[in-house]
């Protein structure tokens, strides 16, 4: 039995070329044989995620990401929190997974309870926010918060590694978490390192959103285009180029 | 006593000027005579908000408003569904006020239980989202969607009074309604007509916005800046305009 | 354009004439021009409130200040904790307004969690049913009660300030709350010196409450008839004073 | 082994001496040969509980029946709401138990769904509310309301057993109910009737509260009085008669 | 009035001699004198339920002792968690009372916060769920888990006493409890000297049960079969005793 | 870049053959090449699992499979209901997933709402018990039970085909659902043909299950053996075959 190819476009939230490259070298190593991955960044938006604000403006640009492709068999949205994803399925029926959604199903089939484990304290409430959109609030251990920007993820990663390990424990030891969520799409690739230091499962997000894309193509499942995820209506829409026009993708 | 002046600016999500206009006249109508109303819609965005899509496309015209603005005490976002309010809470201390919240809380002090009665079936997930972000779904008799598109509320005046009014009588006689709320900006200046033939209190959500924000400025309410809606850091942006870098509004 | 005369009056649930005096001066102070405020006390119940068996026996008191009135446009209930407020709405069609539930909504505008900061310790569960019953607890950040009576609120404004500073920096720092609401009608005044020290939003209740009474007075809002608020029925009302018959509020 | 002698006061939350009368004789039937019953109602008050503001008037009464109680072991609050009973664990280290509650968690031993069935459709809030209070809302089918008021309960008892039939097949046919509770002290002593017609359980509310107070009592049980349920405090209670005062019941 | 006889069974559902012989004690202390009480252990099973995995194999033959039963009115699962209770009341209408449910809501008749003491760390997660089951988890202060097995309760009183109280003045002091309930069916003897060295209500859940058990069979109550909890369908069962067919309890 | 082996073990929950071979045809069907799939039956236990009985009774011999097994790399539970699956993360660190929950994540990355549809009436508590654990009730819009019994699903495809379909029907035109979730293993297969009908995705559960497995295998992962899922205590286990003492599978 031979699989049929599945291709895979992964969109980093954030413009930040080096975090692109880094998603992508942990996604590749993460994919079956027979899947192809192409992780892409928007041509607008923000370096990187840590506000609503920096959120609200990445997801034109992840948007359109989605709106110009025509080849790729299923979406990942790398940035936890899943910036724009109710709209991403209404403008296409390929899949798209989440990558927070995708990380907090996976820690689910592995621990009672787990944390989720992130970047710089003030985006406590995004991830609340995030996880009661999932509906698994109840076995959320805690959300534990660092002294980490985004960008600081990518640039020095001994020092991430430190931080991440510091709070997990934390996460474990005080507030009762048996696996651990990373909460960005920067921490791809400590995940093995931490597992060892911790003694606990840790999952990358964006391992996790591979698979579930896989998943879902294997299985040839599209979005439901029954009534909140149908198509856009065509209208006019200002000061956007004219591919965001619904008329460009509804055919 | 004399009440300082209170400017408030007014953001029609939808780029559709005769809607503007609509909620101007409402507004205008609503206001305490200290205070000063100005409403604009967006540069950029979709012509009516009707999926997720087009919400998320209003959003940073909707924040650019904001950004731009010196001169307003407060900001209503003109869209029931409140888009992007966390990110127009992060970008000014000046307080935001949503219609849906607004309409909500207003409607939670007339009674024990009332619906949402809005447009097009498709918004449906989009408004119970609306409702349980305000933490008011155990006090929502039901969300009663139409055949109305946005846009048809603003031209056929006579023929969306109609509909609302038998989607009204449904919420009240089936679901147990015992309040109307309008669950579109569209519907400004039908409210009277519908308490009449309702018989129950109907909530104009621009309306309770304008009160809603009178209030807080009278009272010399900010935002907090504690954490959560903190101004966001400054870091690249790319493809949009340089106002929209954090720079432009730290100081 | 010149504002119509909007009459409240406000309810102090306590039979404490300086708690009467003390939140009459400081709602003076919030309210618009237009505005005019008489602050009432019940003819009988208890001196404050500090129990569930204090409160109950303030509500017929209450309520009588609701029967006994022609004049009023609307009516605040002054304790937090909104004391009989589903009966109060069942007798009069005019708008009847809490303070705890404008507090929290007014909160709920300004900062994305906030605490509670109260009297007694033993108010604790009262409080946390009060927040539950607006359908915030989601939001609330915690509850902090302290070792203050309300007697004590009045009478030593420098110490009641300092032990809400304590209070307050706990829930800021501890509980990540990031507005506070002063949760007793007899702080009232204070939330300005509050603010400066801690650097967040501070909501006084009773001004809050004059704001969303002026709001729906001005907008010609009243309580639904529909069911739940209906007038209650006549019957025999065994002990208490002719005019808490039905009858008498029945026309 | 005999028996301590267990002593019930059941309190009738309407002055009405009928229906008082008619609890009194299904309660006997009800208890166990070593407990004694009485069976009251209050001094002032309502004739009957069918609103917000009914139950309100009648809970100084209900509570002056516990504070001038100095024989009984245990209190039964009869009125479907269990008005004012959190006033009435905090005055007294007797157990008091509320006939709504009791109910609940008898019908939750026999069935995996159940519904509330009552008497007038404006109650379904107050039912809600209850049923909620208890933390049982999940496993509650459907609260169904109907045209009897409290008093039709006990003037036409064939009536109220046809009415009730009625409602409860539509809550077993409909809302998937597996067993009934009855939602009123006057329906007491149809539930035989009933359980013959339906075929399935039906819960007598008195009757369930009489086995939860000997259970309670039998146990030696009592309030605590760690900090909720505390005696209230000492202090001015203007115009009621002296044995309000905390005084009189604190020792 | 001379009671019927009223027979109940308990079931401990760990096989362990000494623990049954101990329930039973302490079981016939709780009971009143028309009531007769045998106490059982299953056939097969684990020595002590300490895990998901104990609990599950414990099952069968806690069901099998009211396979087999044809004399008791009424059973009682004197396993905190309730093993198998829905089962339990789908095989016979007799009522089955779960010491877990029995507890919790005598706990809630008797304070507004209570917390669950109980045995090793690696079962909160099981306490919590069940909490969760009955939905008193709002009501729930904390679970507490301790370094005691089952079989420590039952061997070393003194050391097992010390060690509930120590975790029980944390619940009280640090999580707001004002009531515990004792977790574990090893436990009961305890609780009057807890509650002497505590001063708040120790609930004893198999006492708790056991009232529960004979109100339930006083009041001539049956589990409903109307749907959920009908008996089983009749078909074949691999690898059991024949008296586990559906046919041998189907008459 | 090959694909290391997967050896996954499904558990078909039913002792029923014909069923085992059905869901081991769509479950090969759905595998990855580099996967192989062995489904097996318990030794003991109800032909169909159509109650709490025959669920709780099937577990003994679900968990055998598991203890026995030394070759398969993760397991899959095939019954709608996942039971046991708690002690089943106990007893080994390789991945269980549940088809339930497997099915229940991919619907949500698929559709807004979903149905679950299913097998007799009797099982809607069952079934709703099992959204609620996975914590999705939020997004689930019905359950639809019908007459169909587990071998009936078998049996017959074209009525089971024909069943499924005005269950379906029912809840995307009534209830809202954009997707529906097949809710037994014997309904494996039917997916396509069943998604051609409706024009909404049909979710097989056994297949997403078999995609999550393979997930979980890929990247490495364990079970946490943190505290919750820790291996069963070693103790007596009476009246099981010695294998089923935690020795048997502690080393």
């Amino acid at each position: 039995m031979s699989s049929p190819l599945c291709r895979l476009k992964i969109i980093n939230g954030n413009t930040c070329q080096p975090m692109t490259a880094n998603i992508d070298a942990y996604a590749q190593a993460a994919r079956f044989p027979h899947t192809e991955i192409v992780t892409v960044q928007p041509r607008l938006g923000p370096e990187s995620i840590e506000s609503f604000y920096d959120e609200y403006l990445a997801i034109p640009g992840i948007l359109e990401q989605i709106i110009l492709d025509t080849e790729s068999d299923a979406f990942i949205l790398a940035c936890w929190g899943d910036p724009g994803i109710e709209a991403a399925r209404e403008i296409t029926s390929r899949p798209v997974v989440g990558i927070a959604e995708a990380s907090l199903y996976m820690a689910n089939m592995l621990a009672a309870k787990w944390s989720v484990v992130t970047t710089l304290h003030r985006v406590r409430d995004m991830v609340e926010k995030t996880v009661e959109k999932t509906g698994l609030t109840q076995r959320c251990a805690s959300v534990r918060t660092t002294k980490l920007s985004v960008l600081d993820t990518e640039q020095d990663r001994q020092a991430t590694l430190d931080v991440l390990t510091e709070a997990s424990q934390l996460a474990i030891q005080t507030d009762g978490a048996e696996a651990i969520c990373l909460g960005c799409a920067g921490m791809s690739g400590l995940e093995q390192q931490l597992e060892e230091r911790l003694g606990v499962p840790v999952i990358d997000a964006v391992a996790a959103a591979v698979k579930m894309a896989e998943s879902l193509v294997s299985l040839g499942k599209t979005t439901s285009k029954q009534l909140t995820y149908r198509l856009p209506e065509i209208k006019e829409m200002k000061g956007y180029e004219t591919h965001f026009s619904a008329e460009s993708f509804r055919h």
